[in-house]
């Protein structure tokens, strides 16, 4: 895994951490899909697609450290690449990456006091309804 | 990891499932805490704290199969076991361990459709102002 990584401290900052790593990983799944079916090659080893802070996307193996800094995505979406059709396996990676990323974004809230948390939960319920979903978004399951 | 599986199809469901995964987490990190430890050892391969949806724990190894059926827990809580303070790492597992539940329940949210999907952010309103959260309820946080 690359060296981008970040520490939110306040619900605007996880949030915004969020919707960050989500923009990298639409981006992986939409603009540039054809650039990241090829680099799931099921003849590498175990790789998971992460989003980072930064907007942008990575396809790598996952972090050396265990137990991880943060919790990790779903490990060995390339080994599903070529026994499903690709829109399936492109659903099944969005929906492993919304998990993904509604686990980062609590693990980061775990700092957070009750009165943040509070706050942050209305940020979550917008998640929560699917209204931000990158498999929603993907495949206009709304 | 056991046989233990489930396939909530309801915001309800869901709801259940979670509750019971989270009873069992909290019986290992509570009730159970010295079997728990030691089942921790650092001397063994990659180990994952699991909660089964009939409220049992097991710490075992990852699933085999890549990409998981369902998302993971963090991987190899065993391997910083020993390089912490007790309470600091039962405290790390709590964390990683909230964050999976909720990646869980959320994975089986992807099947429900909009007017479910609205129904089930107001559960896990619940969930993310941690008024349930494992962490929360070991360390009295709140």
């Amino acid at each position: 895994m690359s060296s981008v990584s970040s520490s939110p401290k306040t619900v605007e900052e996880i949030f915004k951490d969020y919707s960050a790593r989500r923009a990298g990983i639409v981006r992986a799944l939409t603009h540039d899909v054809d650039e990241f079916y090829n680099l799931c090659d099921p003849e590498k080893e175990n790789l998971c697609l992460y989003g980072h802070p930064n907007e942008t996307w990575e396809v790598n193996l996952p972090a050396e450290e265990v137990p991880p800094e943060l919790p990790e995505p779903a490990l060995g979406i390339n080994f599903a690449r070529d026994g499903m059709n690709r829109r399936d396996w492109l659903s099944l990676v969005a929906v492993h990456s919304d998990c993904w990323l509604l686990s980062v974004a609590f693990f980061f809230g775990t700092r957070l006091n009750q009165n943040e948390r509070y706050a942050q939960c209305f940020s979550e319920m917008q998640v929560g309804m699917g209204a931000e979903s990158s498999s929603g978004q993907m495949f206009g399951w709304r």
